[in-house]
């Protein structure tokens, strides 16, 4: 969804499909530990289909419409949500290649605008932040990131994660174990 | 998304696009309440995108990636949630033009388990039937759905809906006003 080849060679081709691959793997995992909770009966959450207006349908049986013109649109909201025992769950989830920081235009207007609306609901709402050269993934809530996107910094660096988020642990059938964070951050009084 | 003019012929296909114009009513008189819920800060509620299996994209540029071959997806779940008042709802939206009974086939598989899983998680789990003759609109809780879902019946008479269910105001800004229902509800212990 982020990364398309831009096909203009197939050299090209090849080097933004593994770059789309690499793109791709947090949103992996994060639905491998959705699909987990799901099956363990732990939580309902999944990631939202990517929107896609229809423009041209070719009907030549009901059972098989086969699109042929359509075009991806600007989500709505944020990526993933669901409920867990209870709570409503709202979050983003980005990925950096960068060493030194995050790059705050990964999260877009249209999902900080979400997550003040969701918080506003009173949703356990934050933001999923993988730094992929170190493999470590930060759970962050939605309001210290919207406090640091309400000034005009066009980054955090990575100290700022250590310092405000949470690890994730990495589990072998929940790669992005994150509610047991939650778990103890709600404990902690962390999400009133 | 559920009534695919066959495009046979021209008759038909004017047919069949009245019948899915009719098909998509409840649909846009729910997502007009929900903007309305949002812009009035009320509840952040919305229907989830149709999932579409992408299989082949004309990039000419990376802003108008066109999709040329892709399949609709039956979805893993209902098409609406989201949260109200640090409740997280879920429910699925289908209307009848029968006068007599609602065919249960109509709420299909994947969508009753996805509504089990949320019950089970504690959400505000329910669905909103419209009988489009009557033009009445009811909210039933989800765990009266299942409990006739698990039988082998096939339908429920309309008498049931006025027994089991509760009917949703139709208001100017809101055509499905269907929180101050679940209010009254939940404040009388339904939701328990």
């Amino acid at each position: 969804m982020v990364n398309y080849p831009n096909g203009k060679k197939a050299a090209d081709a090849v080097k933004q499909t593994n770059y789309g691959k690499r793109g791709m793997s947090l949103e992996e995992d994060i639905n491998t530990s959705n699909r987990y909770y799901l099956e363990t009966h732990k939580a309902v959450v999944y990631k939202k289909p990517t929107p896609v207006q229809v423009v041209t349908v070719d009907y030549k049986s009901r059972q098989t419409a086969k699109i042929t013109e359509a075009y991806y649109r600007t989500p709505s909201t944020t990526d993933y949500n669901g409920v867990w025992a209870g709570l409503p769950l709202d979050f983003e989830a980005k990925e950096t290649h960068s060493k030194t920081s995050f790059a705050l235009k990964l999260i877009h207007p249209h999902q900080l605008s979400h997550l003040r609306n969701v918080l506003e609901q009173k949703a356990i709402a934050f933001v999923i932040v993988r730094f992929t050269h170190y493999n470590e993934t930060f759970l962050i809530k939605a309001v210290d990131i919207l406090k640091e996107t309400s000034t005009d910094k066009k980054s955090l660096p990575h100290s700022w994660f250590s310092e405000h988020g949470r690890l994730i642990p990495f589990k072998l059938f929940a790669p992005v174990d994150y509610l047991p964070v939650l778990d103890k951050m709600i404990q902690e009084g962390e999400f009133e």
